[in-house]
C-alpha cells in the first residue's frame, strides 16, 4: 500500500447543521437530513432539506479516505440467512488495463470479502417488498424523503400538476416498499455496498440527479475522481456514475465505492473494452460476464447495460444526422455489425440477471440510440430500442431485479413529453432517467443550460432522475468547478420540477428564502441558497462591506429606490390604516375617482 | 465638449461576414445578416443568422462613437408630410440630476432638431399599417426574419407545436404590415431614432429578447453603458433597455440612443422620479410628462408605463410573500397610497397616448405586480393589474399606439402556459414581454438559469420577447461577463422557443452544427455555436494543440473510444455491405437469431 491518501473537501455548509433521524421500524437507521439555520429575528424554525453529501459534511465525523466510511448497512436487518460471504474473484492484471507498476493507482488498503445471495434465495429490494418485507432501506428512504414535513402536514396546501404522479401527503416505510414492489421505484443499494445511505429513484419521489466523473484515456488520477464524488454530493448529486475508461479501473473504482455514501453506477462495457484493448469485435460474453462479477463484488449499485441495441436496429441509425452518440451503444452496433450477430447483451440478459440478483446490482437499461441531436430526437431507432428495453424490463421484473430506464439526449421542448409517456407506458412505469435532454444543439459550452431546460421539463413530466450535463460536454472533461455548475443547475432543474408537481415539501425553501429576500436577510438569502458561496461573493462584488448584509437595500437600486424597501413602507402604512377594511370601498370598480380627501392630500 | 471617446468592441464574430440585403420595395434599405462560414469539406453553403449586432461587426465600418451611428431611416421613404421639424425641449439642470460640472457625463458632440407628427397626422406603424401603408421598416423587417429562408421553402418540413401562432414559410412585407395593424406584432421605432435597425416583436416572429443596462446610484459611467449595449448586442439582444436611475441619465442616454442599432427602451417613471429627488409622493403627472417628452425627442423606442398598478389593487399586494418588487409598481403604489388616489399614469393615459402617438414611442405596459417569488405567482393582484392592462391596450390601440405587455417573474413550471393564455385574452394577442420567468427562488447567483427555464417555456407557449436575466440577479450589478452570459442563456431559451414553436428557420443552425459535430469539424463546431469564444477555450483547456482540432476524436473519450468514430464506421460498413437491403431480413423481429456467417465471423 501506498502512502497516499487524497484529502477531500470536508466541512458543513453554511449555517448548517447535519441532524439523524432513527427509525422506528428500525431505530438502528440514522437518517441524515440538514438543518440550515435562519437569523433570530425571523422567528421561523431552521430549513429542512435533503441531504447526499454524507459523512463529510458533518464535523463530527473525522474523514479517513484509506479506512473507507463505516460499512453501517451490514449491521442492519434484513439479509440474514440470505446471503453467504465468499472469497471473491481474484484481480486481473486485465482489470487495471494491464497498468504497469510505476503507474498504477495504489489498491485500496483495506479487503473485505464481498457477499452473495444464497442459492435460490433473493436479496434485491424488489424481491423483499414484493415478499412483504420492510427493509431497514425503504424506512430510511421515507424518512429521507419527509423531510422533516410531518410537521406540517396540515398547513400545506397542494400547488402543482403532478400529472399522473400520486405523491403522498407523508410517506411511510410501507409505502416505500409498495413503490418498490410495484416496480415504479428503485433503491439501489448492492449487498456489497454497505457504506450506502440508502435512497430511492422513482417517480412518486423527491426528483434526484446524477453526477458522472471519471478518468479518461486523456486524463487521469485517483485522488482527483473521489475528490469529484465527494465534491459532486456536496453540492447535492444523489448518485454518481463511474464513467472511468482508461487504466486502473478497478482499483480507482474500490477507492470510490469504499467512500460513496450515494450509489455508484458504472457502465460495465467500458471496462470489458478496455480488457480486449479497445477492439469492440473482440468483446465476448465471457469477459463482459466477468466484469459484472468483478464490479457486482466491489459494490457498484447499478449496471448500465445497453441490452437494447439489436442488430436490427442499426440500419434505423444509418441516416442519422448524428448517428449514434452514445458510447455504450456505438460499440455494441459495432460488434453486432461485425459478426452480424445479435447482441450478446441482448442474448445473455437472462444470465445478466442473474448476476445482478444475486447482488441487487439494480439495472439502468441504457439508451445506446439515443439522440445526438435536435433532428435525430425520437426518431425510430430511438423509440425501437425503447421498446425493447419495455421486453427487457418484464425479463428483469421476473427475476425480481430493479430496473430503470435511460432515456434522451437531445429533445426539442416539444416532443420531451411524449418521451416520457411512451417511457411510462413501454416500460411499465419503471422510473426514467435521461441525460438533460438539451433543447437545442447550438450552445456548446451552456449545454449545462441548454439541457438544464430540458431536465426541468422532463422532470416535471415524470422522469425520476436527471443525468447532469456540465459546461463542458461536447468540448472537454469536466473540472471541480464544471462539476459543481452542474450540479447546481441539476438541482435547479430537478426542484423546479418538484414544485411543478405539486411535492408538498418543496416550497418550503422557496418562500424560506423569499421571506429572507423580504426581510433583506441578506445571511439567510446566501444560506438557503444551493450555492451560498457564489451568492455571498456576487453580493460582495458589488457591496462588499459587512454592514451591507444588514442593509434594507441592494446595489440593483441603493438606498432610495430599492422597491422591496418602499414595498415594506407600504406594507406598514397599509396596516397602520386599516388598508384591507379602508380599500374595500376601491374594489371592484365602485367608486373610483374618489378626491383625495384633503387632510390625505397634505400629508 | 469633453475628449472623451468611450472605445467599443469591434470586430466580426469568427467565420462570419455581414450581409446586406436590399428591398425590393424599398431599395434603399439594406437588411444585416450574417452569413457563418463552414469548411470547404462540408460541401455545404453559410449559415445564415439573425444579426442584431449593428455596424459594430462590420469592419468595413469605422466606428465613431462621439458622431454616433449613420442616420438611415430618414433617408427612407415614409414621413413626407406628416412630421414637423422643431426646437425641442431644453435640457435642464434635473434631468441630469443637478449633477455638478466635476462629476457631468459630456454632452453628446452633435444635436439633431427632433421631429414629431403634424397636428392630425399619425407617424406610428401601427397608423400606417392600419391604413394599408406597407413601410420600408415593414420590408426591412420582413427579409430580416426570413433569415435566407427563401432559398429553401420547399425543402423544410414543419416540426413543431406553434400552439395557436400561425409562423408562415415565407414572411412578406404585406404579412408584416397584417400582423402589425392587428397589435399582434409591434416594431418599436421612434421618429427620433434614425439610427435604428427595425425588428419586430410578435409571437408569430422569431423570439426576441432584450437586455437591460444601467448606471445606478451605486455604480455608474457612460463609457461603460456604452460599451455594455454594443457588448449586449454583439451577442445577440435584440432590444435593450436603460434602467439608468442615478445622475447623468440624460446625457448616458443620448450616448445610448445615437450609438444604438437596436430598439431602446426606458422606464421614465424611473428618470422622474429622480427629478423629484427619489421621494415617490412628490412625483406629479406635469414632472412626469416632461420626462416623456424629453426622452421621446431623444429617441426612445419604447416606454414602460406601469399605469396598470392602480389604487384599489394595492390591498391584494398586502398579504404576498414578497410584496411588490417591481421598482415602478413600488413608486406608484407608494404614491396612491399616499395621496391616497388613482395612479395619475392611469388617470392621464390618454394624454401619455397622444404624446406617444406623435413619435411612435411603444408601449411596453409595465407589470408591476409581477410576483417576485413562486408563493406569489398568478395571484389576485397580478391577474388584477393584467386586466387593466387589457384596458389600457384598447384605449392605445384606438390611438394607433403600438402595445406590448410586460409579464412575470417568478413562476414556477406548472403555472407559466395559463400566464401566457390569460394576457392573450386580455390584452388581445398584444405582445407578451416577460422577465424569464424564474421557476424556483432558491438560487440565486443562478437567476439566469432559473429564468432561462421559464423563459424557453414562456416563449414557446407565445411570449414574443424575453427580458434577460444575469447570475447577478438579486445580489449585484451585472458585469461585462454577466451581460454575456445573460444575453447567451436568453438567446438558447429564444432559440428552444423557435425550435419548440416549429419556425421554419430555426433548425436550420442547429442541423449545420450538429453535422459539423458528427463529422468532427471542429473549428465550424465553434464558429457555429452562439459563444464561440467560450466553446473554443473550454475545447482547449483539454485539448490544446492546433492538430486536435482536425482529430476524429475528443477529450471525452479519447482516440479508441469515440462514438462518434465508431458510427462513422458503423455507417462505412453499412453502406457497403447494402446493409439497408440486408436488414430487412432482420426487422419486425423475424430470423433474428441467425448464425453469423463463417466468412464474416472470420474477419
Amino acid at each position: 500500500m501506498d502512502a497516499i491518501t487524497p484529502t477531500v473537501t470536508c466541512g458543513p455548509l453554511p449555517a448548517s447543521t447535519k441532524v439523524h433521524r432513527p427509525g422506528t421500524l428500525n431505530p438502528e437507521i440514522r437518517v441524515p437530513l440538514r438543518q440550515i439555520a435562519v437569523h433570530p429575528t425571523a422567528n421561523e424554525p431552521p430549513v429542512t432539506v435533503y441531504d447526499a453529501s454524507g459523512p463529510y459534511t458533518d464535523p463530527s465525523v473525522t474523514t479517513d479516505i484509506s479506512a473507507g466510511l463505516p460499512r453501517l448497512r451490514h449491521g442492519w436487518r434484513g439479509l440474514e440467512g440470505r446471503v453467504e460471504q465468499y472469497d471473491g474473484r481474484h484481480v486481473k492484471p486485465e482489470d487495471n488495463g494491464f497498468v504497469s507498476a510505476a503507474k498504477a493507482t495504489p489498491v485500496f488498503p483495506l479487503t473485505h470479502r464481498p457477499y452473495r445471495a444464497l442459492p435460490g434465495k433473493a436479496v434485491t429490494q424488489l424481491a423483499l417488498a414484493r415478499q412483504g418485507i420492510v427493509t431497514p432501506e425503504m424506512e430510511f428512504v421515507a424518512i429521507r424523503e419527509n423531510l422533516g414535513r410531518e410537521r406540517m402536514r396540515t398547513a400545506l396546501a397542494r400547488d402543482g400538476n403532478p400529472f399522473s404522479a400520486t405523491i403522498p401527503d407523508f410517506i411511510t416505510p410501507e409505502w416505500v416498499r409498495d413503490e418498490v414492489a410495484s416496480g415504479r421505484a428503485i433503491i439501489p443499494a448492492n449487498i456489497n455496498h454497505p457504506e450506502l445511505e440508502p435512497m430511492a429513484i422513482g417517480r412518486n419521489f423527491l426528483v434526484k440527479i446524477n453526477a458522472n466523473i471519471g478518468n479518461s484515456a486523456v486524463t487521469s488520477s485517483m485522488a482527483e475522481e473521489v475528490e469529484k464524488m465527494v465534491w459532486a454530493i456536496r453540492w447535492g448529486a444523489d448518485t454518481v456514475m463511474d464513467l472511468s475508461t482508461g487504466r486502473n479501473i478497478h482499483n480507482i473504482r474500490e477507492w470510490i465505492i469504499r467512500n460513496a455514501p450515494v450509489p455508484i453506477g458504472t457502465v460495465p462495457l467500458y471496462q470489458a473494452l478496455e480488457k480486449v484493448d479497445g477492439i469492440a469485435e473482440n468483446l465476448t460474453w465471457e469477459v463482459y460476464r466477468d466484469t459484472l462479477i468483478e464490479q457486482a463484488e466491489q459494490g457498484v449499485d447499478y449496471f448500465t447495460v445497453h441490452a437494447g441495441v439489436r442488430l436490427q436496429h442499426i440500419p434505423l441509425t444509418v441516416d442519422r444526422v448524428t448517428g449514434i452518440v452514445s458510447r455504450g451503444g456505438s460499440i455494441m452496433a459495432k460488434w453486432c455489425l461485425h459478426h452480424h450477430r445479435e447482441s450478446f447483451l441482448y442474448e445473455h440478459f437472462e444470465e445478466i440477471c442473474e448476476i445482478c440478483r444475486a447482488y441487487d446490482v439494480s439495472f439502468s437499461l441504457g439508451d445506446g440510440l439515443r439522440p445526438g441531436s435536435i433532428a435525430d430526437a425520437n426518431d425510430a431507432a430511438q423509440f425501437a430500442e425503447l421498446d425493447t428495453l419495455g421486453e427487457l424490463t418484464q425479463i428483469a421484473w421476473a427475476r425480481d431485479c430493479q430496473v430503470m430506464i435511460e432515456g434522451p439526449g437531445h429533445v426539442p421542448m416539444h416532443k420531451i413529453k411524449e418521451n416520457v409517456d411512451k417511457q411510462m407506458a413501454t416500460c411499465g412505469e419503471a422510473p426514467f432517467y435521461t441525460l438533460g435532454p438539451l433543447v437545442t444543439d447550438i450552445a456548446p459550452g451552456y449545454d449545462h443550460i441548454t439541457s438544464g431546460i430540458g431536465a426541468a421539463m422532463i422532470g416535471w413530466f415524470g422522469t425520476a432522475m436527471l443525468c447532469y450535463v456540465t459546461p463542458k460536454e461536447h468540448l472537454g472533461l469536466p473540472d471541480r468547478d464544471d462539476v459543481k455548475v452542474g450540479v447546481i443547475t441539476y438541482k435547479i432543474a430537478a426542484h423546479a420540477a418538484d414544485l411543478a408537481k405539486g411535492h408538498p415539501a418543496a416550497r418550503l425553501r422557496d418562500d424560506a428564502l423569499s421571506r429572507a429576500r423580504f426581510e433583506f436577510r441578506w445571511e439567510d438569502q446566501f444560506n438557503l441558497s444551493l450555492d451560498p458561496e457564489t451568492a455571498r461573493a456576487y453580493h460582495d462584488e458589488t457591496l462588499p462591506k459587512e454592514a451591507h448584509k444588514l442593509a434594507h437595500f441592494c446595489s440593483m437600486c441603493g438606498p432610495k429606490f430599492c422597491s422591496m424597501r418602499i414595498s415594506h413602507d407600504i406594507k406598514a402604512e397599509a396596516r397602520a390604516a386599516g388598508m384591507a377594511a379602508m380599500a374595500e370601498r376601491y374594489r371592484d370598480g365602485g367608486d373610483l375617482y374618489v378626491e383625495a380627501r384633503p387632510e390625505e392630500a397634505a400629508e
